[in-house]
């Protein structure tokens, strides 16, 4: 059996993994930064129970020695909301220790309180 | 409060989003599909928490006109086991309605078994 | 011995294959393709070479049974414009037989003309 | 007008551009990376043109202080050859000044020699 909260938690789970390994990789300078995270938030969006996505790629951050790099967890900071049946997963990504973690940040049953 | 259950589901979700993602629109023939196969288990199972990756291509299905197609969720069938912290989840993927629909197939609390 | 013309038709390649192999697989229905085409026009201008890209995707086209689908050649009409050591070339790549062909439509060498 | 020498040049490119942008971002480990080499080699010969494929996965280099790392081009080292109508091309990638150069190392016209 599982219930609405864990399928609203592997809902944000699939969220993060696709996000990650679908733009990872993609060369990136602070001038292309802003229209980078814009499509990346709005294409997640579309995924099913997928109420909002905010990505912020750190500019500061980017190793511009080459005019631009490549989009890795470590230059970007990532907030999901996922819906499922009235529950409400909060989720997010950021560096950890040297690596990019993503967490579950808080989780909301709608329909109970 | 998140529990080691919703970890569990999220972390299963994760390695899903992940595998779908970063080898969707991979080169495919019936002869490299078996390679392609071993690759994506072994890599996603690198991952924090994941168990087990299991992926079959669907050779017979690959549109094989141009002598190759790109890897979709329409040729392919995958399960994963994540483990976390003793409460195990079972997912996988597969085609319905025309659609790659990932779910959550069995979440198993090993500690209170 | 490679020539400057050499080199920008292989530079005019890397595009397209870099293009294609990141963005392929992304989410996208009518509403985000816009935003899409600016962050795949945006991060490929990023790369050495680079002079110009236009991507097109093909809002009318796409399959929205399930309210977005995923990004490939189907959906999408590219031209980028390379110029290695003053030869410009310009490719592009669209549907043909049912394939997604990249192709080069002009070489120009501005030095000697 | 293109010449086939053009088209082996800019196809060459096209192979490494895929290769990179698929799969840059795949977990990889030391134990991993053997069938990762073998998937890549497998699945850019799939595409037109493409002769051989030999990807050398730097095990020594990965870094491993969470178990595996992301596949980036500091990581692999690469040599496709491309036969467009008689010309093949010989390329490869490998870092240089810390930038993971794609370059043309040969090209041999095996209908005139």
């Amino acid at each position: 059996m599982t219930t609405d909260r864990d399928q609203a938690c592997f809902e944000a789970g699939i969220k993060f993994g696709a996000l990650y390994h679908q733009f990872a990789g993609t060369p990136v300078s602070p001038e292309s930064a802003p229209s980078l995270e814009t499509a990346i938030e709005e294409s997640i969006e579309n995924q099913p129970f997928c109420e909002s996505v905010s990505v912020d790629i750190l500019t500061d951050e980017l190793d511009v020695e080459h005019g631009y790099t490549e989009l890795t967890g470590e230059y970007m900071e990532v907030e999901i909301v996922v819906d499922h049946e009235g529950v409400e997963v909060v989720a997010e990504m950021a560096m950890e220790d040297g690596y990019p973690l993503m967490k579950l940040d808080e989780i909301r049953n709608e329909r109970s309180e």
